[in-house]
């Protein structure tokens, strides 16, 4: 496994919330991450769809390790801030995150990510981010 | 209790999210909502910090029952899209998300909302979000 | 030309302030538009690059006249709200809006678009919008 | 005049842009930064009213000076990106970018700023915009 990958998936064993949520990291690319979150009751709204809350959340990991997986050796990735439209109704048995970087400078990293509802082997964008992430020192984070 | 609070309470009451997270209802007003998220392990990003999609997610149902408070009868509130900037690490016992209505109109309301830390009964602000909801109604929604 | 050609071009011609930045339709599909700015000296921010507004008023231009190109008939397009990230300093001779419809509605539409200078032929990406536009009747707006 | 606000005053003079939309920097203060924009012709989009590019100017530049008027000594401000929601349209004689700083940090500077219609001495609420801003070192920039 090359050690971006190894990087990544390390701290996504860390993130006790993605535990929580049921999500799976899938793969993971150099700029490149996805996420699988199955749906299950405990992720609703009030409409019993799953809440936008949770799909942002597989968003914004995905972004993020995106960003880190093309760090520098040492960096850490926050979140400064995303952005998400909702474009339709979170329906369906698995929801997928796949986030790209869109341009990785020295300080911050802007990454894009779609979400997407998988009913009967079938994908359909559910939502969509755009978010900055900054690579911070380790030993400073 | 006003009609209003009866209707934003029996909506949160059907988010199991919500539950899933931890999260209540704590105030409703007219065009305003707090939410209160007690702090647990389960929460976690990698540094052990509350994700922030946990953040984001209380920011959202704020935000979105801020909106339904001054609904019109019958009509439903779902989410466009938000922005959340993140701005300090989402660490203390727990999370408050008050959000209120900056402009309500007949299809779309805009909502903003903070996010605080509290740590020894200190608040600190952690985030912000600014929110697009849209009402539907509820027959077709 | 198509009629959402045409709707668009007529539209465009209204926009006074296109015509201020110095801004030109370039080219406009079902779905997707492109807009041409110059660079001028008359468009600097304090460094002398492109003002972050300018390439932002034709990444909206950009955005909502691809929106209204899948628009029914009679419909017009407001911008609702949209998030920019300036990913490098808009320096170049000339710069480029491309936009396309990520999702229509019958009420919303969210577009996105990248804004791009050219210099001696290269195009360099240097901003990305995510943006939501609402379509109103004629005869409503 | 405070030495904050020289370098403000002094920054919005080189911006070439602001002149040409006929803008002013109206007040500074630590934190806080309000540009008027008076209504022309030249400003409109295809309904008359004014662009929501052109009121996104005045709100980044209103945004990035409250950002300069609270950075260190030979801090440079550029602008990570910024998300605006249009409330109402642009309608009016004149119009206020009212920015203040919602978190300074080392590197990163959250500001928030609202835009204002002024019509027969009223002010209306017409724009809203959440910005994130960079310092950057001036001989780095």
């Amino acid at each position: 496994m090359p050690t971006f990958e190894q990087k990544v998936r390390a701290s996504f064993g860390r993130q006790s919330f993605m535990t929580t949520l049921g999500a799976k990291l899938v793969s993971v690319g150099q700029g490149s991450v996805e996420i699988r979150l199955p749906f299950s009751d405990a992720l609703g709204q009030q409409n019993g769809f799953a809440h936008a809350g949770a799909i942002t959340s597989i968003l914004d990991s995905a972004c993020g390790y995106a960003a880190l997986s093309v760090a520098r050796e040492g960096a850490e990735v926050l979140s400064v801030e995303f952005k998400v439209n909702l474009l339709a109704p979170a329906v369906g048995e698995a929801f997928i995150a796949r986030a790209t970087v869109k341009r990785a400078g020295k300080t911050l990293c802007v990454c894009a990510g779609d979400a997407l509802a998988v009913s009967n082997g079938e994908e359909k964008l559910i939502a969509t981010m755009l978010a900055t992430m900054i690579y911070m020192n380790a030993n400073k984070a």
